[in-house]
């Protein structure tokens, strides 16, 4: 199965990103984490995109947070599906970051989840991979109807507090 | 090679959406496009999305305005990679379609591009499906150099434009 | 009496939601709660807006946050009047919630209350099953001089208070 | 039937608020409107917020764009359930219209529809008439069974677009 | 002299509207301050401000969150000056309550000040009663230069704290 | 009488703030007008206010757009009421300027009126100078009968056109 | 003198930049102007920064719109100092640009103007090259004088137009 | 080496101005810090910018929150860069301020930086004193390599940390 990166702007992004990390480890996907940034280290960054492709990777999630360069870096240099994650925090609480990242131009498309979707980018490059692999598609399927009967345990749990 | 899904919310939406129709024909891309609505037609758009994985489709685009409901319940649906297209136009511009396609609650990611990304909804879509496809994903690498050489050749221009 | 249904999207919303059902309860309004999902549980809120006028119900009151698409894809099943709590919270803080809520097309209204606007919502509820109920109406009225005597009486604390 | 008044806050929001009316019309609900002001004629508006329903009137429209205070101000004289159509213009585009509208303190609800969202105010008005009128609501059931219709059709025109 | 009269909406904004009370109180004007909705006591606000100039009132100074009708209820029922503080709070945190104050229709101004700025609406209330007491406008000259003095003051303390 | 004075930051904010000198020209008050920038000849704007009430002036009016720094630059150098208007315009569309005029530090307050609001700036200066001329506030007290009358005929002219 | 490049994400650009090059011109500072892209060209983009100190630019002026990482990109490429224009336009109309150049991180920063600011980015690098440039510091002192001319010319002019 | 001086606008602003402080001290750039006000002390404020050149200063930085004038106040009396740090805070939360500070009109920029971006003001300033001091620009050129290093070194430490 081609690999998942996860790459983030500063390692104090991780408390929001461990989500992907860990929801790609649940779903049996191979993946690496990384640090490295668009404005601190943007050879760095530039050249892991560029041979990301060749080097087994599927899909790379991108998380950073106020003025979020770093998806749209990443996606500038390579034609991998990229998913950008804006975080939440700075002084603008993430509006910069949700603009940053999804109001790309024409010709380089960022994948844009909610502000600190962490898990959510992680589904999304799941589905991605599992186009082509129904095994993959079925875990999917299975999670989807396990959070359905987690609903309606809660209603019924409702309905017990209510009737209290 | 597996087919892409267009659904638009509104006829008056293929204006904008006819360019990510013209992408995928040009990436060689099978397609179809369809008007559905999430409140006119809730019945119709949940029936072809649970059904869209088996009948072929390997991606859904989904493009809509206002309190853009369109991609979430076309992802309510279904495992395979949703990307929402907010359409900007109506009172609030876009803004209330951007934030009401990407805020996506934890479990069910719609992959989201810029406020009227049709070109870019679809050069993600394929994308994904190049995941698995080296043909297409060599498709998608000459169309970035293609990109490149436009972007040199405007230079040029100006220099020419600057010198007169 | 007709029911009053109570939809939220996660128990989460409880906290809030909490006040409409108190409130319906105060003013002696039948009325049921439920969690259900726009997201997670799309064919069950589909089939409990469906059959909710047949079901004895008058009216339904929604919560969401985020991509807030509960209400509307209650309000996409069924011709009851369906109320709109946009919740506080998620990364956006509520403006998500509340343009995802108030900004519906043509053709399927939601009545939208206030971010959190729980009591008002119930209230609303109220009011419209009033329209035909002559006694609820006259509750109302009587709730209504309540607060204004509250706010006379608050006057009157706040000159004490300020002639210490 | 109880009748729906229509009021505005000035003549030039009729161009916007006349899709009410129609939309009333067509369904055969009787209705009335006036132009009022809450802050030009504040009198007035209270006066006739206080006597409506002793006058016939079974649910309130207003509609006022920039600090739009006047549903807020009827709903403060009347326990019907008042509907609020925030008109989009004036400097700020909206934006003010809309929080003035929708954010009401508690005790003192206003149903808010979508900026100029004067056709849904007139349905959600039927949709509160029609709690206790089956005849209303078939009417209502069969206007959305033409807009599925609708629907489809254009989707069927869109094949037929596409295939040439 | 002419009496300031203080509203606001609720007794909860009394700690923001009690710098208000403080500065005119510093100043030595003659103040009332009243506990006053908008919503919930329409007639008494519309009553206290129709009879305000006649009752001795030079100014009126109206405080109030969220959809924060208060001070244009307040104006349009006297052409006295209303000074509107919008305060900060509530779902939106104060974008509402400054819209919902400073966009008013043409005829009936209120005079906005920043949100929870009650002092600077003292102030103002003050400058307007000084235009003709040149006594009262010494004292808010006096005021002035000791700001001035203030601000010298901390720049002196600042460059002894950075010499160490 | 005390003149109204009427600062524009540039000629182009005339037709604006135009409104604001015919309304003081027909309540029959005294009035210059100037164009006067907060940053091209900050020395003449800062010497103006400063002189402002012994050259006469009872109340300043300034009219400025996007960092609309001169209603708060005036308000610096003079305890007169200053009334600032926020011009709509520039590239964030009046946003700017309304945040730029009102949000004034504790001790500088800005009168601010709605974006554009040149009528009401110049009923709001009428207002402050009615405070001890019973003339001027009668001449007010009759604008707002005139405007009231002129909402009673428009509903009448819409009686008219509605029963034709 | 060092020289100032001035870069565009896109050659439409140009309209909105040709002021920087015009007002540089003026100014007698020598310059280029290039189309270069932080997304389709960012290699290009990254050299030329990285290379602008030694080719003997002094200041690099970077102009885009949308989610604007141009002038952030080739910041993170030189220690010259970076001056972006966030470019009005695109479906959000500016508020993304702006965001997405100033909202720079800790050790990277931009000197951001207006929206469409092209012409102050000139004066901008202007007064950077004047630091240590007598000749040059006065001549933009004399362009201030003018301006303040200018000021008092329309001053002038409107009181003509007034007296009439 | 000419001097950079740094104004607030209040020293409540010192914790986040603090860092421009320490790195200009860092960089071994001669500097001075003052507290003046646009609002409280204008004539300082215009005295200490209209000097600044002749005064050995070649840049100045200013920080200021709300209704953020004290940049461009100094920026309309010197023709030396003004670098502008909005800072958060206040009751609109730093959009004020950054929006005050950064759309200044043509003729008069404002360097902006990002909300509280204090360290990056002092590092802009930095390169605009290192345009013609190459040993300074050494040494910001050192600062971006143990910069990119530190990253390095996070990125490692984030394997060890997942490789547990």
């Amino acid at each position: 199965m081609k690999k998942v990166a996860i790459i983030m702007g500063s390692d104090s992004d991780l408390p929001v990103v461990k989500a992907a990390w860990d929801e790609l480890k649940r779903l049996g996907i191979p993946c690496e984490a990384h640090v490295m940034s668009a404005h601190r280290t943007p050879a760095q960054a530039a050249e892991f995109s560029a041979n990301a492709r060749k080097n087994g990777f599927g899909v790379i999630i991108a998380a950073a947070g106020m003025a979020a360069h770093l998806a749209g870096a990443i996606a500038a240099n390579t034609t991998l599906p990229v998913i950008g994650i804006p975080v939440k925090g700075g002084a603008m609480d993430g509006l910069d970051a949700l603009l940053s990242t999804v109001m790309m131009p024409s010709g380089i498309p960022v994948a844009t989840v909610a502000l600190n979707g962490a898990k959510n980018a992680a589904i999304l490059a799941a589905q991605m991979l599992a186009i082509e692999d129904a095994q993959l598609a079925e875990k999917l399927d299975a999670a989807r109807e396990t959070m359905a009967k987690e609903v309606a345990a809660k209603d019924q749990a409702l309905q017990q507090k209510l009737a209290e």
